[in-house]
C-alpha cells in the first residue's frame, strides 16, 4: 500500500519538519505591524522551491506579497489548492508568554511561539506531506497549488484583488482551507464554512486638548459620547440593534441542524480553558452550538481614550477611539454592514462618531452534500481512527469565499492543530503528534483525491 | 504708607522669586506616582525655614507629609491660614509639551512647567509676601501658619487625619485657599467654595485569558459588561442615573444667583482655547454659568481595554477599567454617593462589575457675608485696580471643608494663576506679572486683616 510508505517517511524525517516549522516560527510576520513580513514570505516560497515547486511572489500595491507555488502532477488532471497564511497575530500582551513569543520552543512535546499554530504548522505540515510523495515515488499524485497570503490575521485586504487578476492560475478542483485540527476526544474537525468579518474603529474627538474634569458641565466629553453610541449598537441581550442587522441571515437548514447534534461541544473543557463559571447567558448545548456557528456577533476588541496609568487623574479626555470586530453569517455583506453601522450611528445622534473600516471579508460555505467532503471525512477517519466531526461552518472568519464562491469549487478546512493551541493569544503552541499526524493526513488526501470520482 | 514699601520691595527682589520658583518647579513631585514626594517636601519646608518660620513635616502612616509652618506675630492676636499644595498631576502626554514638564523655562513673560500655576507659584507668591514683611519691618502683621500637604492631586486621602490630630495646631481666624488668579479682562477672581469630588475606578473581567473573537457568542466580554454598566450611569441629556444622586443638591440661593450675574463667564475665550464649536448642550449665558457652579458631574478619566495598538486584532479582551471622578455640590457627600454608586451598578444587574475608590472630598462654602471676604475683596480690588469677581464656589474640588467645617473658620480662595495656565495639561505655565501681582496681594491682604474687625 503507497500510504503505508509515505507514512513511514513522514515519521522517519519528523525531526526534520520540526526543524523546518521551528525556523518558521522563529521569523516574525506581524501583518498588524508590518514586521518582517517580506522575510517570511521568502522564507515560504524557498521551501516551496526546496521541495520542487515553480514559485513565485505576487505583489499587490499596498499589501504584502502572496507567495504562489505550483507541482504539476504526471498522473492525474486533478489539482488540489492548499490555502495559508503566513502573516500571524501580534504576540502582545508579551509578558504573559512563558517562552519568547518568537523563540519556536520546543518543549513537552509542543512548539511554542506566535505562528506555530495559527498557520506556520499548518504550511509545513502540507509542504511535508508533498515532499514524503516526491520522496518516495517521484511524483505527485494530483497537482499541487500553494496560495499562501500574508494579511490573514488583518482582515485579508488585498486577497481580493490578487484572486480577481489569478482566477487561470489558481483555478482548482478542490481547496484544503488553512486550519482544523482534532477537540479534546482526540476527533479530528473538519469545516465547511466560515465567518464573515467586519473590522471597524469609531473615533469621537472633543476639546483640541486634554481639559481639566472641573469643566465637565461644558466640555464634552468623547469618551461619553462613545459609550452612548457603543451601548446603541449592543444590548445586554446580545442583541445587535443597527437597523437591518439581521435581515439577510440565512437560518441553518434542517440538515445542517441535523449535523449540530452531532457536533461534541465540550463545553466544560472550553470553560475550564477560558476560566469561566459559564458561557455567556448561561448557554449550553444545542442552543451553544446553534449560537456559536450561526449567530452573527459584535465584539470590543480594544478601548482607549484618557489617563489610565496608576493612581487617578482629573482628567477630561479630547478623544476616544474603540476596536470592534462583526462576525457576520451567511449571508451578510461586510460592505452592506458597515453602511447600516454608519446610518445607525448617525441616526442615533452620534454625528460626532466617525467609523473607519480596516478589514472585511464575507461568509462562505461548502454543502455537505459535495463529493470532496466525503474524501476528506474518510481520510480523516483513517489517519486518526475515529469518526471526524464536520462543521457546516467555523466560527472563526477568513477570505473562504474568494475561493468557494469566486472559484467555484468546494472548499474544506482541515488542519494539525488542538484544543489548547492558545491562537491569537499567548503561549500560542502546536504538539508535535499533531503535527505529525496531520502532515499524514494531508498526504491521505493527496492521495485519495486522485482516485476519487465525482470532483 | 507701609504696604507701599513693601511693594517697592517685592518689585526689586522680583528675579529672586523667580529663581525659588524655578527651583520648586524644576522638582518633580507626581502623588499619583509618588515621583520626588520627600524632595520636593524638603524643598518648601527649607522655603519657609529661610525666611523664619519654625517647620515640621507632619508624617501620616501610607501618606506624603505635610509640611508645617508658623510665624508669630507680635502685633496681633490674628491668625492666618494659607492651604496650599506642592504635588502636581502627572505631566502626561510628554510629548505635547513645548519645554521639558519639569524644565521650569522662562519664556515670553512666563515660568513653564508642572506646577508652576498649580499650586508652586501660589506657594511662592505667599512666602515671599511673608518675607517682604519681614525684610521691611521685622515682623509680621498678623500670625502666620502654612498647611501644604502633598496629596491634593490625587484626592487629599490622608488630609482629614492630619487635621483631625491638628486641630489646635491648625487653628486659624481666617483662611487662604491655595488657587485663584485674574480672568481675560484681568479681574481678579474670589472662590468662596469648591465641590467635592469622588474618584472611583469600575473594573471587570472575564474569561482568564485574551480569547479569539470567533468565540464571542459564549465568552463574556468585559468591555461590553463595561460600556452597558456606564451607560446606566449618566444619559446623553448628562443626567446622572444613579438613584438618589441628586438627592441632597442644595439649589443655589437667591442671593447666590444674584451674584451669578456679575460672574463674566468667558464663554468665547474658553471655546477657543478648547477649540470647541459650543459648550455642551449648546449651553451660553446664565445656564453655562449655573452648569459650572452648581451641577455635580461624572466624567470619564480614562478607559482601558485589549488591543489598542496599530491594525486590528481580533481579540475578546480578559478585562476593562475605566477611571470616573464625580464632581458634588453642597450638600453631597462622597461616601453617600459612593455607596449609592455600588447599590446602582448592582441594581442594574452587573454584580461583575467591581467599585474601587480611590478619593475624595466633600463639597464647602463660605458665605458671601463673612467680614473676611470683604478684607480679601477690597484688598483685590486696590492692587488689580477693579473690581473682583465673587464666585459663591468654583467648579473645581479641594479638600476646603477640613477647613471651613471642621475648624470653622471663614476660607477664600485668591492667587496669582491666570486664564491661559493650562492647569492639569501640558504647557502649564504662570506669568512673571500675575506672580508679582499675586504676591502684592498677598501682602495686602496680611496688612489688611491685621486692620479689620469682625474675624
Amino acid at each position: 500500500m503507497r500510504l503505508d510508505e509515505i507514512h513511514s517517511h513522514i515519521e522517519r524525517y519528523s525531526q526534520n519538519f520540526i526543524k523546518d516549522l521551528v525556523t518558521l516560527v522563529k521569523q516574525p510576520s506581524v501583518s498588524a505591524k508590518g514586521e518582517g513580513i517580506h522575510e517570511c514570505a521568502e522564507l515560504v516560497e524557498k521551501m516551496l522551491r526546496d521541495v520542487g515547486f515553480s514559485t513565485q511572489q505576487i505583489p499587490e500595491k499596498g499589501g504584502n506579497p502572496v507567495v504562489y507555488g505550483e507541482l504539476e502532477s504526471s498522473n492525474s488532471k486533478k489539482t488540489l489548492l492548499f490555502y495559508n497564511h503566513y502573516d500571524v497575530q501580534p504576540a502582545e500582551p508579551l509578558p504573559e508568554w512563558q517562552f519568547g513569543a518568537f523563540s519556536g520552543e520546543v518543549h513537552d512535546g509542543k512548539i511554542y511561539g506566535r505562528g506555530a499554530s495559527d498557520n506556520k504548522g499548518n504550511i509545513v505540515s502540507r509542504i511535508k506531506a508533498v515532499e514524503a510523495f516526491l520522496k518516495i515515488f517521484g511524483y505527485v499524485p494530483v497537482t499541487v497549488k500553494f496560495v499562501v497570503e500574508g494579511e490573514e490575521e488583518i482582515g485579508s485586504p488585498h486577497l481580493a484583488s490578487v484572486v480577481r487578476q489569478n482566477k487561470d492560475l489558481f483555478s482548482n478542483d478542490a481547496t484544503i482551507w488553512e486550519f482544523g485540527g482534532t477537540n479534546h476526544e482526540g476527533c479530528p474537525e473538519i469545516y465547511l464554512g466560515l465567518k464573515g468579518v467586519l473590522s471597524v474603529e469609531l473615533r469621537c474627538k472633543g476639546a483640541s486638548r486634554d481639559a481639566h474634569s472641573a469643566n465637565a458641565p461644558l466640555v464634552p466629553n468623547p469618551a461619553w459620547r462613545l459609550i452612548w453610541a457603543l451601548s446603541k449598537l449592543k444590548d445586554e441581550e446580545e442583541r445587535i440593534l443597527i437597523e437591518g442587522f439581521y435581515d439577510n441571515v440565512e437560518k441553518p437548514s434542517a440538515e445542517e441542524l441535523q449535523m449540530l447534534s452531532c457536533i461534541p461541544l465540550e463545553e466544560e473543557k472550553i470553560k475550564k480553558t477560558l476560566g469561566l463559571r459559564e458561557f455567556l447567558g448561561n448557554t449550553s448545548g444545542t442552543k451553544a452550538k446553534k449560537a456559536l456557528l450561526y449567530d452573527p456577533t459584535c465584539t470590543i476588541n480594544g478601548f482607549l481614550t484618557g489617563y489610565t496609568g496608576p493612581g487617578s487623574k482629573t482628567v477630561l479626555p479630547k478623544e476616544a477611539m474603540v476596536k470592534l470586530d462583526f462576525r457576520l453569517v451567511a449571508n451578510q455583506r461586510p460592505t452592506e454592514i458597515f453602511r447600516k453601522l454608519v446610518s445607525h450611528v448617525k441616526k442615533c445622534g452620534f454625528e460626532d462618531v466617525q467609523a473607519v473600516q480596516s478589514g472585511s471579508t464575507e461568509p462562505s460555505k461548502t454543502p455537505v452534500t459535495d463529493p470532496f467532503v466525503e474524501v476528506v471525512a474518510k481520510a480523516a477517519a483513517r489517519i486518526y481512527e475515529t469518526k471526524p466531526v464536520i462543521y457546516p461552518t467555523s466560527p472563526a472568519s477568513g477570505p473562504m469565499h474568494l475561493f468557494r464562491n469566486w472559484l467555484g469549487s468546494p472548499v474544506v478546512s482541515v488542519g494539525c492543530s488542538h484544543p489548547e493551541a492558545k491562537g491569537h493569544a499567548p503561549n500560542e503552541n502546536l504538539t508535535i503528534d499533531g503535527f505529525i499526524k496531520g502532515t499524514k493526513l494531508m498526504a491521505a488526501i493527496l492521495n485519495d483525491f486522485s482516485y476519487s470520482e465525482g470532483a
